[in-house]
């Protein structure tokens, strides 16, 4: 067998395609600029449910629904799904998958982990362990913001570094044959630590994380980011995204077409500081809008990273500095290398 | 490529190695009956850190360290550690990938992480995707209690369904070649929830997942009990395990071998109520006891399943009941079948 690993990133001889993919939001993603890129939007943010714990699981479930409904299959035709969430011991994605009878591969990457997801689904099945693999990631807003900073009923004033957890899902199908999108590569990311504790502050902590990574893929391949029509990062936001491009150019690398998925899912008048963030806000976008741009053509060749933080409200009150992550997915309209 | 999964398990047609291992633990368990099976004890539990999360990280990084040792590498020689562990958002492993410069995959599990993590790595081996891929899993006693029950100086009575909650750490490194022992086929579990609601019944509320996935494994594999020298569980303790003897005795299936490494790491004399529990209970059973039998040749060829519980303590708060989760892995002495 091939071996397809060069550096820090695998290159699959025969890429896997992201056959089909669902994007769910709530009130304040269907109020953005993306809302036509969703499947589904929910104006009550609750989904039915009485708790919103509870309620990202249900978003998780529509999200999975809505991709089965586009792909034509039923549940028991999935070998698996790779999923993972925000809230303490993942429990969205547990208590989803309580619901939907399948093989589960229970993922932690705090907000890197629909790249995560995607890139072992397509390392499965790239290697042939899997023909139908699904990868899911969710953040709800309300379940988020209990949980990381105060009750949403306290009312504290957000500064401006902080970032508005994204109400959302994504979930993508990987598949070994068809017509695109294609997952050419994937990088899988190792941690970084640049000594932020501001809890309030995830752009900063996760932008090293992110140079880190596209630093490795542009070696490991030996291409340029001009090469690509995008290079999308999931969560860095305004601070972040200007620590990167600081970061990067200290190594001589300039990304002339950067775009974050936090600064496209809202506009600047939805009062969101420093813009989106969450599991869900990379896993949607992708979703619902990276993917149905490389299958329409309007884009030939993308890499696509999730960044996650990976910091706990017990490692914060403890004074921890928080680590990063980020995983990479190289996306492509096409198998081969036309561009070269 | 041959595709090599029957129903939900993965038959490898070319088994993967888990060519090194390494198990540590604290004070309690070298006091138990596996004390020669760790390589390495520590008396002090705190590991020399100021919080037992940072403990914790700090069994991981020496179980890592060991392993390493073990197999002569260096770290720049892994191509991913897959980890994860208990902790709010697996702070564990994200705060010891920190010190370790590797590409990192995190899992949530809950106590079914370990062969979560080793069916991953295997399933990577197998495909082509790595050529060393090592699993880590780990639970710290103190980081565990204060987090899912009360803090430790509260000194709340224990019932006498409760597990004690291991600390230990377990790595296995996975690799394409090697003198065994063999993983020959992954078992992926699906989540079963039968409406258990004690947090201190974790036995319980795993039973039916144990039992889902052992009846799985022995429909796609087409084996009876018998033909294994043992079949483990990771932590179901006393309970569970009775629950699981039951469970499959109404589907005419008897374990004539169970053994559960939660019943195999304490004493009864050890105050543990119903026995071990915790992600570095099947850990440390793995890489310290079960690998090195078949190893040995003690062994020639069993199931391992660990078997987590996807609560947090705001479901259990919220009145939820407890879904489980259990992966299982086949490993033998031999890459061939031998025993048909």
């Amino acid at each position: 067998m091939e071996y397809c690993k060069k550096g820090d990133t695998l290159f699959f001889p025969r890429p896997p395609v992201a056959a089909f993919y669902a994007a769910v939001g709530g009130k304040k993603e269907g109020e953005g600029p993306l809302h036509d890129c969703f499947d589904r939007l929910f104006e009550d943010n609750s989904l039915g449910e009485d708790t919103w714990e509870k309620s990202e699981s249900a978003l998780q479930r529509r999200c999975v629904e809505t991709l089965l409904q586009k792909a034509k299959l039923t549940l028991d035709q999935l070998d698996f799904l790779l999923a993972g969430d925000l809230q303490n011991q993942c429990t969205a994605s547990g208590y989803t998958l309580r619901g939907l009878d399948v093989p589960f591969v229970g993922l932690y990457g705090a907000c890197s982990t629909m790249t995560e997801g995607l890139g072992l689904a397509a390392a499965l099945v790239a290697g042939g362990m899997a023909r139908r693999a699904a990868a899911l990631a969710s953040s709800h807003f309300c379940a988020a913001e209990r949980q990381f900073r105060g009750p949403l009923e306290y009312g504290g004033k957000r500064t401006p570094t902080a970032q508005w957890t994204v109400t959302g899902a994504g979930s993508v199908l990987v598949t070994p044959e068809g017509n695109g999108p294609f997952i050419r590569a994937v990088t899988f990311g190792r941690v970084r630590d640049y000594q932020i504790t501001d809890i309030s502050n995830m752009g900063a902590a996760m932008a090293p994380a992110a140079a880190e990574t596209i630093l490795r893929y542009l070696a490991d391949s030996g291409t340029k980011p001009e090469q690509f029509d995008a290079i999308y990062t999931g969560d860095l936001g305004q601070v972040g995204s200007r620590l990167l491009a600081q970061l990067l150019e200290r190594e001589g690398v300039v990304l002339p077409n950067h775009r974050d998925c936090g600064l496209m899912i809202y506009s600047p008048d939805q009062d969101v500081q420093a813009g989106g963030s969450g599991c869900g806000c990379s896993a949607s976008v992708l979703a619902g809008l990276v993917l149905p741009e490389l299958r329409k053509g309007r884009q030939r060749r993308v890499l696509f990273l999730s960044t996650g933080a990976l910091m706990s409200q017990t490692t914060f009150l403890q004074g921890e500095s928080i680590p990063g992550v980020a995983h990479l997915v190289e996306l492509s309209a096409t198998p081969k290398e036309e561009w070269k």
